[in-house]
């Protein structure tokens, strides 16, 4: 059974909008405006355990998700989100040993989220001209045990990806068609691509692009996710949704 | 580099509606209305090639993706869609050594994709007791070479979980409220358990249920996604779309 | 031409969230935090024109859609979304000469909209027992000259509606089942009811007793909409957006 | 009370997928694959009565709402939905009395619920080179009563429109950016534009347009409508729902 330890990534929830993910060696006693939990007193216990406040308000101690890791990289720079590194990790079937290729490591969010994937026997590359946003990236990775599937370059991928044979792409740039050529020469045969564009404009100028280069089932698809307020006799959706946060582009190298 | 074998599965691809998932060794001639594809003669050659049918239709061999896999399962049974796939792998953080457990087979497209993501290190545990579902199941994680992660029983989860210290529960079947109890002895601390609920009132008496268990942070949410028709001056959303496949509720183990 | 008298109702209007609804006679200098707009100076002016605060900040002085006014009156209560009303309108086909029947008159927004479709040829019977909200709604139709095509009546609709005849009847109350025989009586023959549910199980069990009472083509629908950003070069959907008002449910009367 | 006559269209209801629109003079005898209907002999009776077939099949005779009428027209061009003439309605505010130009008949389904919804004291002006689809539209408002409240002229609106002071217009052609200045001259002070853009591309360049011309709070939206299947304990979101019909974007003159 797995115990929490002094580095351990716990998170406190008290519910959907109060929670912390913290550490023990980080945060002995953390403080909320609910009182104060000793963390501290956490190492050796089982996650998964109720506990309370000094103030006497219960919280719930557990082992983060892949999601509550991806939100906490969303500090200084746009992160992509879940739902959208969802359908990435599906349609590109980034898994156990996979070796993904990404442009623009920016908060480092999808960079974590396919490190956790790949697991040891794959790997990431990961390239950004900014080498601040990449340093907290890797302090980031490096707190959640994820630095070793990664390798961070500061580079600009427009200038040449050395890594090849790779299976998956991800281009996070705001002009990925500018990306398509140096990708498929780094893409194993058949190797799949995805990028992210914020606007329909971005979505519909990489699609030429890529068409061009022999990328084939090029498809741009959006994703809404909204909650389902399930409660006895009053279940409806949730009132608030996000409308919007970018399209996915993908498509498939050939020769 | 990955070159086609006999008993590959390869995607022939021409569109987004006429595409043939085989193996050479099933199908050495493609016949298509579009001419006949010499699949044997592909044997030995890299993913991603052109090629054309005896009629000189260009078509494209790819490599199957993990979508292609899982909508090939969609046979017999109803399958669950690769959008929900995504969400409950990103939401559960299936990755590399996960052990999942899975009540209610079906089909197997929910068992091939966490199988494809655990990969050798994680196992799969999947109850159904309708026998003749397991056994198209098992042939087909056979023939895509996944079957060594997965452990299939022919055994009613209500009556008990034999596995512990899962990661990970997915039920999929129609009163997953009868299973909540049993899910929780199996999971590890801080497991997550999803179900899937094609209807809101199954959602709101699983959410019930949940809570009276201990689960936490019990959400429910739908996906859903559109095409975005991405081409040069003439950009649109797909005039077609899936309304709804069905819920999704997730919730967290607690003491 | 249309002229802005003192008694006008004019949308002083700068952008999307900050625009203000008044009339000369009230207000006549309208204090912004960008600067002081004189009201009282624009009578006998055309509506549509630009003009400018004393801090020299451009205005637009527009004459108020139905929106607007709707939406003006949202304050003490609930108010049914344009999106929602506008269904209402298309489905029930409420328009010049209808007859209308509301049962709920809450904020009186659904009243003002319907009293504003129907003309001077219909009318709008609205029932609500709560006197504090009708005498809210009186007045709003009074400033909004809607009041002569309509009559509010303090009275519960399921001891029984007075009226008989009507074309569409609306059923805004918690438990619109209770209505369903009453509404049938005071509709014409073929006449559309239409409900609004903003949980599921209250659409479920409306449903099932509009049915039992032999209304035909019942149906629930819910209305989303997306803005869309356009710009050149950087159109992209709205990142916000309202994911759930409420269900609405229709049906016509058969013998 | 209102009867059945000759001319007048009733709507033969069996389910959601099986209705006809007819007229006693036209049909006589309705013949379906669930038996013939005795139309005739329906004259004289009140709408929503209950019949049968020659098969003894229950049918149900309404009264055709807007709805049913609209989608009448959707027989040669490309239809107008009825949720986004429904968004145009409300935000256009056209009802009783309002002076409407349409750029573009088509099909005549927003002809015909802009002249069902302004009634005898308002106008609908309708523009279209095609003199082909006027003809069809024209007989189809003739059929249904409607053609008083509106004006067919057979000229482009790019060369001019000849009416002023109008309240509202709508634009449905290919380069709806090459009419705003035609129709700013053309609408009242304060008057709404609303065109409708298949492709996200028309909307940008048409927002431009717009923006240059002085037109405000200009907006576009997309409509989704979904319908909910409500059934005691098995209530669910329809499988299927129309992904995208057009955008709709709207703007209020200034001077």
């Amino acid at each position: 059974m797995d115990l929490i330890r002094e580095d351990s990534f716990i998170l406190v929830y008290r519910d959907r909008r109060r929670k912390w993910l913290v550490r023990p060696v980080d945060t002995p006693k953390l403080h909320t405006h609910l009182g104060i939990l000793d963390c501290a007193s956490l190492v050796g216990k089982p996650f998964g355990i109720v506990t309370a406040t000094t103030m006497n308000d219960t919280l719930y101690v557990l082992k983060p998700t892949l999601e509550d890791i991806v939100m906490k990289f969303a500090r200084r720079t746009q992160v992509i989100y879940p739902k959208d590194l969802a359908m990435i990790i599906m349609r590109c079937g980034i898994h156990s040993g996979s070796r993904v290729f990404e442009a623009g490591t920016g908060s480092g969010a999808a960079t974590a989220t396919f490190a956790y994937m790949v697991g040891p026997q794959g790997h990431v590359y990961s390239y950004d001209v900014n080498t601040e946003f990449q340093d907290v990236a890797r302090k980031n990775l490096e707190k959640f045990g994820l630095i070793d599937a990664v390798t961070l370059k500061a580079k600009d991928a427009k200038e040449g990806i050395e890594e090849t044979e790779l299976d998956t792409a991800l281009v996070d740039m705001g002009d990925p068609w500018e990306l398509v050529a140096n990708v498929k020469k780094a893409l194993a045969p058949s190797g799949v691509m995805a990028a992210i564009c914020p606007t329909a404009n971005q979505a519909e100028r990489l699609t030429e692009r890529m068409k061009e280069e022999g990328f084939v089932n090029v498809e741009t698809i959006e994703v809404l996710v909204r909650n389902l307020e399930a409660r006895v006799g009053m279940t409806r959706p949730s009132q608030f949704m996000i409308g919007h946060t970018c399209y996915v582009t993908f498509g498939r190298k050939t020769e």
